[in-house]
């Protein structure tokens, strides 16, 4: 591994955090509010960190081979944690270190699980910066990194890969950079057309985009105690849209760019996806109806909190907890699904589902006919045995990391519903779960120790576990390979 | 597929089945209970209709291809269990069809799940043929068939395998009835010893019968409704042993009697199972001490309760429901593991869980190093490629498994635990879960549906899935193949 290249991307990376902290910093001014001077400690210390590494660590190697990218990936997010805990902690808001860093980790895994136990209580720089979070980490800082850094690399293609979601990353050019670029135009536009929309509804430009914050990368962190339930019916269907937007491939918007229409029409992960949510949306819709004054009203919930808890956002216009068993198993199901791949959303991904599917299909066939022959497609693409092999695998590693996990935090207290849906909602990044963490709890009640658990379940889920794995891997650290 | 052969070996099953329900006929008569009467009516029905399928199916065809041997594997099942409820429903003492046929499926199934409110209330006829149920369902019906049929048939190994649990059956001897004698003797020496060895303590002969039938099976089904805690220490020891032993796959034991003991030691399923088994007994035995008088009685408690769990059998002397989150979680998580392969337990076995556990190792060391060559080793042999897909594809599918239940059984209105742990502990062949259904509760809550879809997760279980998937899917029933 080359350390210094490491450690001078992360030097890099630590200065575009100190360009985003910059923002919370000038709602801060405008507000007029003492948390001010929590940011400006804060880009003090990142500055200094970030120039040192800069300046002290050159290398001459500009390739990034696979270990070298996943190191940058997984130190880089931890780093970023850090970092982006201090304003919480600086400005006493949120005191304690472990809790800041759940919150930052929360906020940047697009989770948007929180301890905050009144979220109106903190100050709007705090709430900024806290839900801005959220879009940095949605479609990921390294790859804001290449779209403004990358000249031409060769290998850089290797961080796209560890930090982007899914299980392949589809080249939509041939260098990383240009594709890393191409991915936050789209992401800029998308989330700039969802602002304006919230904005000439009932919100303020403040509350719009904050919110609009939450659905682009769908994280979920809300301003007020009852999330969305106090805005507008078009408010709520505005964000119900645009986070199932944002669980779409962004691959497709770009052949949609191009006029290819057909191809994103054909593409199996495209239907199963919408398919998954209108039947869950119906079912529950149906399930509530007698919860609600309208038929109406059911639906939007209904809509709301399927789109929210499928693409992994975890906004709640009303306490699900509270809903019938069978709507809540529901949603607890579709919040291991998440969104497409190379979106925002975490959970397996749809791409990784519709394969796994298929994968038994033709398992089952092989046993009713051995010699049959079935292969499997994604988007019409035939899915090799080697990808087939890994998203299995993945699968597997995936249970266990939940167990794992469950049984970590298992020395709480709480009952087995509780530790069990907040595993799942911190390692699909989705927010909330059910009993004691549900819509209208939190995540104040854990310990320190369960926190950091939790915290690390949540970088387990947005890297997709296969980085982090590797990185306590003994083999990842041996000098015979690269 | 052949269907005379098919119903003309269901035929045999249902003549063999007879022969089975002549023992508690037996106990009825020795105690001169009215129940008595329902066996003869039982017997009547099963000899008509077993005799009739003889004698009116007859095919010149002997061997049995894949799919005769799933058809009359599934078709087996169902009908025992069917005609295994009548003596229920006859006597009056399980009056609903529904809770009959949960009762013998569970039994037949060896989960040991009950809808019986108070089983002390049952007649000892009954409850001999409740328990002598799990002691045919352990080793499996057919795999008696074919040790007492069985004439050098080529083929019949098709049988073996849809029965037998386990990723592969290694064939012990050349003729699949040889391998199902020699599994028999083990089998039934290993009962007679265990029954000798509880009558010498606390128990009468008829309790000694029930217990050890009980434990041969992995099944769980007791006679008090306090489970096993009115007993002795003694006789809680000797069946904490016992169902060890009969988690442990029988090729071993053919092995020691061939006195290849070295072979033995060099299984990693058996070290994989005995350290699972070693490491959750001493961290829940630690865990609950402050609950009972003596460390001694702790580690009782926790080594009877590990055993049961681990082994899928379901007995209890406690009631763990109540105890700590982390020994319940604890207790949730090896409810998935089960025994070894070719042992009566239910759960995904050893042999799986040893295959997954390097499948994903080796996943992880390809990432690190794409030019390793990495090899899955069970006992001494390499799995190959082909195994090891079939192996974590059996995992996707067994997950999937378990969704489908629990959505199905979520109309009721119990909470996500008890549904959850009630379909892992049908799944598994476990019998009680937690919550409702916990060793202190019962299944009787639950609705018909319920019931049935809950009867069938257990077949599912019992048949490691794929035959009943195999029956159900579309391939199986066209002419194209065999």
């Amino acid at each position: 591994m080359n350390i210094k290249l490491v450690l001078n991307t992360l030097g890099k990376v630590i200065l575009i955090e100190v360009i985003f902290l910059f923002f919370p910093f000038l709602v801060s001014a405008i507000y007029g509010e003492t948390c001010i001077v929590a940011f400006v400690e804060t880009i003090g210390v990142a500055l200094t960190l970030g120039l040192s590494l800069v300046f002290f660590c050159k290398s001459k190697e500009k390739n990034t081979f696979v270990k070298d990218g996943t190191a940058i990936v997984v130190l880089s997010w931890i780093i970023m944690s850090v970092i982006g805990a201090l304003p919480f902690v600086f400005s006493g808001e949120i005191p304690n270190f472990f809790d800041a860093f759940f919150e930052t980790v929360s906020g940047f895994t697009t989770t948007g699980s929180s301890i905050c136990t009144n979220v109106e209580k903190l100050s709007h720089g705090i709430l900024f910066w806290r839900s801005l979070t959220h879009w940095v980490g949605g479609m990921g800082v390294l790859v804001f990194f290449l779209a403004i850094s990358s000249k031409g690399q060769q290998r850089t293609i290797n961080i796209l890969k560890a930090e982007m979601p899914g299980p392949s990353v589809d080249k939509l050019m041939p260098k990383a950079g240009t594709t890393a670029r191409i991915l936050y135009i789209i992401y800029f536009v998308l989330t700039l057309i969802e602002v304006v929309l919230l904005w000439v509804g009932d919100m303020n430009l403040f509350e719009a985009l904050v919110h609009t914050f939450g659905t682009a990368g769908t994280g979920g962190f809300g301003i007020k105690c009852d999330g969305l339930a106090g805005y507008s019916a078009y408010s709520q269907w505005v964000i119900t849209i645009f986070m199932l937007l944002f669980g779409v491939n962004f691959n497709f918007y770009f052949l949609i760019l191009l006029g290819n229409i057909k191809t994103v029409l054909k593409s199996n992960e495209l239907w199963v996806y919408l398919g998954i949510y209108a039947a869950s949306a119906a079912i529950i819709a149906y399930n509530v109806t007698s919860m609600f004054n309208t038929a109406g009203e059911a639906i939007r919930h209904s809509c709301f909190q399927v789109s929210s808890i499928l693409t992994t956002t975890g906004f709640a216009t009303c306490d699900f907890n509270q809903w019938p068993q069978i709507s809540r198993t529901i949603l607890v199901l579709i919040m291991f699904f998440g969104g497409c791949a190379g979106s925002t959303a975490g959970g397996i991904k749809m791409s990784r589902v519709v394969v796994i599917f298929q994968s038994m299909r033709n398992n089952i066939r092989r046993n009713v006919r051995p010699r049959s022959v079935n292969k499997i497609k994604l988007n019409c693409k035939v899915v090799d045995e080697n990808m087939e092999r890994s998203i299995i695998n993945y699968l597997a590693l995936y249970v266990v990391i939940h167990v794992i996990a469950v049984l970590l935090i298992s020395f709480e207290p709480f009952d087995f519903e509780t530790n069990f849906t907040a595993v799942v909602s911190c390692i699909n990044n989705i927010g909330p779960g059910l009993g004691v963490v549900g819509p209208a709890g939190n995540f104040s009640g854990y310990t320190a120790f369960s926190k950091i658990v939790l915290s690390f379940s949540m970088l387990m889920g947005r890297l997709e576990i296969m980085p982090l794995v590797m990185f306590l891997c003994p083999d990842f650290w041996s000098k015979r390979s690269r």
